[in-house]
C-alpha cells in the first residue's frame, strides 16, 4: 500500500490520505493483522476480489463494490479463493476526518442514490479452536506511524457483538443514479455516496462521489462535463470502461489529480466530439466506473508517486487544440 | 373567485386555501383594486393569459408560467389584451404560512430544478397624470373577510422603489427537471418549484410541485407514480396534456384531491398500460403540464365545491379492476 | 375504546388523545380492521395479553410492554389466545404530533434509558388464500370522526415490506433506568422512554414517562417526588403495584391528572412516612409499573370521563394533613 | 509547574496541555503574577490548600475542589496559610480550545451532575495603599512563549467589576452524581462535570470528568468499567483513595494515559474480584475521587514527563493474567 | 383588569391578551391573591407606583419601569404607600406564548439595548406569625377562565427560594438606546426590551418595544418613522410626554392599534414639520415614553374595548391633508 | 506588496494574511494577470485610485471604498487613469478563510450598517480583438506559493457571466452607522462592513471593521474606547483622519497591532482630553476613515515588517502617564 497524495492534518483530524494498494500474493500469513488508529479506511477495488476479515466477520468484495473499515477496528485482507484475478488492485481512501455518512437527501426525498438498505454488514464469523491460538503480529497505524506488536492469539475470536459502529460494504451497481431529464449538466454531487461532512455545508472534508453507467438524455446541452475550477480539489480514478470527460489517457488503475482553483474540463476530443454530435438522443452511458474523491483542501502528492508513479508530463496537453 | 378546499388556520398563520378563478369578461373597471393582507396569492394560469398590475409594475403571466403576490401588495387582475382566450382560468393557492421559497437543494448541488435567475421581477409602470387621479374602490381580504374603501387616486402610482419583497413571475419551461436516469421511480419532492416551509423539515405548509415534460428512461422500474398513502395531503391540478398515472377523468382545469393517508396511485388503466410495455426504452413525457399542491394539513372541502362542481362520485372505481 | 381527555388540536397536528380500552370478548370478527389517519396509537396494556395484527405482522403484547402504530396503517386488535385474563386492559395514547422517538441522551451518553436495540418489529404474518379473501369492514378515523367501508378481501395480505415506518413493541423490563447514586431527586425526565417533541426544546408535545423498578439509595434527600407546580401537564396510569408518592387511593388501571401549574406532591402519608424514615439505607423499589403521559398543553377532559368514571371528590383531601 | 502531555494546536485554538504542579515553598515573592494569553487553566489539587489571588479577588481551594481562571486574567498562586500539607501538589489543565462550561443535560432536566448554583466566584480582594505600590514582576505565556514585564504596582488593585467572564472554584463533594439503578455501566460521559466541546456534538476538545464516591446497585452487570477502544483519548489522575479498575499501580498524584484507540479496561485483579463477587448488592464506593481529562485529540507525552517522571514499563502486564 | 384587545390562541400557547389595570382603591383586602396558569404577565405602569407581592418577595414599580410575573406564580398587587397618585393605572400584557427573554444582540455585541444586570430580582419578604394565618381567596386563571378556592393561610410564606425562573422588574431608563448617528431611520426592532419568540426568525409572538429619550443627529434623514404596512400588528401605548409621530390625539393612557398590512405613518402635522424642518441639528428627543407590543399575529379588539372606551372614529383623518 | 502579518493556517483554510500594497508606476504590463488560489483578496486603498481588471468586468476604487476579489478569479491592477496620486497605497487582506459576507443584523433589523443594495459589482468590459490575443504571463498564487505561466491571449475575454460568485465593490460612505444615542460606549462589532465567520459564533476569522464619521452623543460616558484586553487580535489601519483613540502617532498608512489580551486603550492624551471636557455636547466625529481586520487567531508579524518597517519601539509610552 503506497500512499499518492495526502491533505488536512491528521492530527487535526481533518483531511484524507489516497493509497493505492496492490498484491498479488498473500498479503500476510494467517499470523498479521492490522489496525487503523487514526483513520477509517475506505477501499475501492479496482481488479481482483478481496476477502477482509474483521473483527466482526467477512466482506468480499469485487470491482464495483467498496467497503469501509473503521478507525480502531483490527482486520486482515487477503486476495478472495475466488479471485478473477491473482493480482488485487485497488485505491484506499484513508479518512482522518468525520466518518463518511450519506448525504441529506434534499428535494431528493426519502430515497435516491445510495439507499441505506444497500449497506451491508460483515457475515457473521470467527476463529475458533486451534485458529484461536495463533500467535498474531497485531500491526498498527497510530499518529501518522507504524507500530508492531505480538499477541499470543487471533484477534478474530469475537463471539457476537452488537453496537452501532460496523465495517460494511456497498454495490455501486445498486446506486439509484439521479440526473437531468430535461437540459443541463448537473453538479457532480449529485452523484455522492458517502459524504465526510466539514464544519462548513457545502464544502465536505470528503466526498466520495462515482460516475456509474446512467442514461444521458438532456437536450440543448452540451452533454460533458463542463470546464470549471473548482474551490474543492478532485481526485479521480477509474475502476473500469472509459470516462466520458477524456476517453484517452486516463486507464483503469490510475489517478488523476485537480487541485483548488485548477482550471480544467473535458479533453479536446471530448468538446470536438460533443459539440458535433448530430442530434441529441437518448444515450445509455455504459459499462464503466468513475469515482472522485473530492476534498475542501488541497492535496500534496507524496515523493513516491512522483518518482515511482511517472506522472503524465503531457497531461495539459489534451486541452492543446481547444 | 372561488375557494374550493382550504386547510390550517388562517389567525395561526398556517395552511392554505385554493381557490379557482374565472372571467370572461374584464374583472373589474379601471377603478377597483385589491390586496390580501392574510395570505400571499399565488396563481396557476390554466387558460388566456393575465396582466396583473401591482405597484411595483406589470407582470404578464399565460399557462405554463406562474405568478406570486406577496400579502399586503395592491394589485389588480385583467385578461391581458393578447389573451388566446377571452376566457380566462386559473388555480389559486392563498398561503397562510411562511411565505414561498427555493428548496434547500441538498447533493443537487448549486443550480437544479427552479434555478433563481429565472424568476422575473415586475416590469415597471405606474399610473400618471389623469389616470393617477382615478377613485378607486380598494378590496381588502383582512382576517379571513373581505373590506371595501375608496380612495381618490390610483394605488399604483409608485415611481420607483427597491426592498426585498417582491411580486414576481417564473416559467415553468425553465425548470430544469431531474429524476432517475438508472431505475426507480423519485419522490415527487424532486419536482419542488417553491416550499412554503412548516416548522418541521419534510412535512411543508405547502410545495409546489409540478410534474412537466421530461424523459422517463428508467429500466427494472414501474414507471408511473407508486401506491402509496401520504403523510401529506395532495391537491392536484392539471393545466394542459395528461397526466400519466390518469389519463381519462383527470381534465384541464379539474381538480383531484387525496388526503392524508388515503391510498391512491395509478388507475386500473395506468397500471395495465406500464405492466404491458413490451421493452421500457427511453420515452419523452411531451406536451402536459400537471402540479400539485401538497401540505401537511388536511384540506376541508367547501361546501360550495362540493354543490357547485359536482364532485366525481365514482372516483374510487378508477382502481376498481386492479 | 373511550377518550378521557385529549389536548392540542388534531387540525393543528398538536396534543394527544387518552383514552382507556377495554374489551372481554374479541374485539371484532375477523372482518374488521382499524386504521387512524389523524395519529399514531401507543397501546400500555395494564391487564390481558393482546394480539395486534398489523399490515407488517403480528405484535404481542402485555402488561410492561407497550406498542406503537403508526398514522396511516391498518391494524386488528384481539385477546390474546394466551391472555392471562379474558378481560383485556390497555391505556391508549393516540398522538396528534409529532411521532414518538427516542430522547437525545446527552451527558447519559451512546446508551442509557431506553436502547434502540430493544425496539422490536413485527413478526412476519399475512393472510392467504381463503383467509385473503374474507370480506373486512374497515374503520378509519380521519378528521377527528369514523368511517367505514367495506372490501373484499383481508387488508393484512402484505408478503413483505421494506421501509423505515414501522409498527413497533417494546419491554420496559429492559428500560436502563438512570437515577442519582448520590443525593437529590432528579427530574422524572430521567424516565423518558419516548418523545413526541414540540418546536421549542423542553416542552413536548408529550413524553412518554415511565416509574419503572429501581434502587433508591440517596442520602441526605427527601426520596419521594417534590412538590410543585408544572408548567407542563401530567396524566399519570399504573400499570401493577403501588406508586410510591400516593400508595393509596391510585389503582392499577386508574388514571390521575395535574393540569399545568396545578401544584401537586406526595400525599401526607408518603410525606410523614419519608420524613421518619430512620435511616435512608439502599431500598429497592420494587415490583411496580407508573406512568405519565406529559404535555405542554393542557388537557381538557371528556364529558364520558367525569360521568362515566366517577372522579375522586375528595382528591384533595390527600394533602389536608400537610 | 512541568507540563506532562500535549494535543491540538495552540495556535488554531484546539485542544488542552497536561501539567502536573508541586511547589513547597511560595511560589513567588508577593512581586510577582502570571497570565497565561493562550489558554484557560483549571486546576485540580491534589495535595494541600492553595491561594489563588486573582484580579476579581480570591479564590481558596483544597484537594475535591477545583479553580478555573479564564485566559488573560493576572493571578498568583500561592500555599494557602491554613494548608494542611507545606507541600502542594495538582493537576493543571491548560485549556487552548472553547471555554469549559456545562453539559447541556438532555433528558437529565432541569438540575443534577454540577449544578450553576454550586460554582463560587473569587471572594471581594484588592491590594491599596502601600501593597497596590509594590513593583511587580508579570510573567506571560503568549504564543506558547513566557514573556517577562515590570509594572510600578500590584495588579491586585481592581475594586469592582461586573461582567460575565469570571474566575470560578467549585466543590466536586457537591456534584449531584448519577448512575444505573438497574443494571448496565453507563458511559463516563454521566459524571462530565464541565465541557470544552468542539465544533462536533460527542468528541469535546476536552471533558473534565469525576469519578466520585457513589453508589452502585446495579444487577446483573459486571461492575467495573467495560473493555473498551475509545475514539477520544483519556488522561486519568487521581486526587485520593482508589480507582476501582485499578486498585493497585495508580497513586493519588499518579497520572494514566489511554491514547485513541488503545484497548483499555479493568486490570486482571479487578476482573477476578467483580466476577467472583458472590452477591451484587448495594455498595458504596466511598473515600476517592479519580477524574479524567478526556479529548478528541491524541495526546504526546512531553520529554520531560518521559524521562522525568519514569513511565510504568510493565504497565500492559496488569491485564496479563486475563 | 379589562382586556381590550387578544390575539393567538391560550390553548396552544400562542399570542397575547392585552389589558388596562385601573384601580383606585386597593386592589383587594389583604386576604386575595392572584395566580395565572395560562400566562406570563407583563406591568407597565402608567399612573401611581405599584407594589407586588409574590411568592419570591416585593418588587415596586412606578412609571418608566416594567414588572414580570412568570405563570403560575401567585402574587398580589395594591396602590404602593408612596404612591404619587391614588389612582394607579398600567398597561398588562399577558403573554400565552414562549417566556419573555432579551433579544440576541448581533453585531451589538456583548452588551447593549437592556442589560442582564439592569434586571431585579424580587426584594425578600415573607409573612410570617399571625400574616402567615390569615385565610386568603386564590383567584386563578386557568383555560381562559377564572377559578377561585379558599386557603387557610397566606400564601406568601415562602422563607427562601433558589431557581432559574423568577419575577422582576426593569428600569427602562437604563435601556442603552443605540440609533442612527449618520442617516436614515432604523427599524423599531432596535428599541427592543423583551422578546417572546416564535419558531419563526424575525417574526416574533411579542416583541416588547420602547422609544425611550433619545438623540436624534440623522442627517439628509425624514427624521420621524417611515411609512408602511408591517407584516406584524402593532399595538402602542404611551406613558407620558408625547410621540413622535403624532403629537396630537395619542395621549398617555391611550393605546392605537394598526394590525397586520394597515398602511400607516406620521400624521400630517408630523409631515409638514419634519419636512420643513431648516436644518438637521441634533435634538434631544426628551421626556417621553412610548411602547409598542408588536405581534404576528392579528389583534381582535374586544367588545368591551370597542363599546366602553369610545374608538377614535375619525383617526384616519390624521393623514387627510397628506 | 509586502506581507507583515498572517495568522491561521492556509492549508487549514483559516486565518488571514496582512500586506500593504504600494506601486507608483503600473504595476505590470499589460501582459501579466494574478489569481490567488488560496485565498480571497480585500482591498482597502489608503492612496490613489486603483483600476481592477476581472474576468467578470472593471471595478474602480478610491479611497473610502473596498474591493472584494474571490479566489480562484484572474484580475490585475493597475493605479487608474484619473488617479490622484501617480502612487499608489492599499491595505490587503488575504483571507484564506470562509468568505466575507454581511453579519446578521439582529435586532438592527431588516436594514442598516453596509446595506446588500450597495455593494456593486463590476461594471461589463472584455478584451477583444487584439487586444484578445496578447500573449498574458498569468501569476498564481497557490499553496502559499507563487507561480507562473504563459498563455496566448487575455484571460479577460469573457463576454458574459451568471453565477452567484462575484467580484465587488463597496463605498464605506454609504454605511448606515448606528451607535448609542443614548449612554455608553457599544462594542465595535457595531461597525461590522463585513464578516468571515469561523465554526465559533462572536469569534470571527476575520472581521472587517471601519470607524467613520459619525456623531457622537453619548451623556454620561467616557466616550473613547474602554481599556480592554480582547479574545480577539486587533490589527488597525488608518485611511485618512485622526483616530480617537490616539491622535498621535497613528498615521494613515501606518498599522497597529493589538494581539489577544495585550491589554490597550486610548493613550494619555485621549484620557485627559475625555476626562476634561466641560460638557458633553453632541460633536460630529468628522472626516476619518479607521479600520481593524479582528481576528480570532493570534497575528505573527513578519521579518519584513520587523526589519524593513521600523517598529514604533515606544509604543507602550503612550499609556505612561496614566
Amino acid at each position: 500500500m503506497k500512499t499518492v497524495m495526502t491533505n488536512g492534518d491528521l492530527n487535526a483530524q481533518t483531511g484524507v490520505g489516497i493509497a493505492l494498494l496492490t498484491f498479488s500474493a498473500p498479503q500476510a500469513t494467517q499470523a498479521m493483522a492490522f489496525v487503523n488508529s487514526d483513520a477509517d479506511m475506505l477501499y475501492v477495488p479496482q481488479q481482483g476480489s478481496l476477502l477482509i476479515t474483521t473483527e466482526l466477520g467477512l466482506l468480499h468484495i469485487e470491482p464495483n463494490e467498496i467497503a469501509c473499515i473503521p478507525r480502531g477496528m483490527v482486520y486482515r485482507i487477503e486476495v478472495a479463493t475466488d479471485s478473477a484475478s491473482s493480482v488485487c488492485k485497488a485505491y484506499v481512501c484513508e479518512n482522518y476526518g468525520a466518518a463518511f455518512r450519506l448525504p441529506e437527501l434534499g428535494p431528493i426525498g426519502s430515497q435516491g442514490l445510495a439507499n441505506a438498505r444497500d449497506f451491508l454488514a460483515p457475515v457473521a464469523a470467527f476463529d475458533a479452536d486451534d485458529r484461536e491460538l495463533t500467535p498474531t503480529t497485531l500491526i498498527k497505524k497510530f499518529g501518522g506511524k507504524f507500530w508492531q506488536s505480538q499477541q499470543a492469539h487471533s484477534p478474530f475470536n469475537v463471539l457476537a457483538w452488537h453496537g452501532n459502529l460496523v465495517a460494511f460494504k456497498y454495490d455501486t451497481r445498486r446506486f439509484n443514479t439521479l440526473g437531468s431529464v430535461s437540459f443541463d449538466h448537473p453538479d457532480p454531487s449529485i452523484f455522492t455516496v458517502l459524504t465526510s461532512p466539514s464544519d462548513t455545508a457545502g464544502t465536505a472534508n470528503c466526498d466520495f462521489v462515482i460516475f456509474p453507467p446512467r442514461w444521458l438524455v438532456t437536450e440543448h446541452t452540451f452533454r460533458p462535463p463542463w470546464y470549471h475550477r473548482n474551490t474543492m480539489s478532485e481526485m479521480m480514478g477509474l475502476v473500469h470502461g472509459q470516462y466520458d470527460a477524456k476517453e484517452e489517457g486516463f486507464l483503469p488503475g490510475g489517478v488523476s489529480l485537480h487541485n483548488q482553483m485548477v482550471p480544467h474540463g473535458p479533453d479536446s476530443d471530448a468538446f470536438v466530439k460533443a459539440t458535433n454530435a448530430p442530434e441529441l438522443k437518448p444515450v445509455k452511458l455504459g459499462d464503466t466506473l468513475a469515482f472522485m474523491f473530492e476534498s475542501r483542501y488541497r492535496f500534496n502528492v507524496t515523493d513516491y508517486a512522483l518518482t515511482e508513479h511517472a506522472p503524465d508530463a503531457n497531461y495539459a496537453d489534451c486541452w492543446k487544440k481547444l
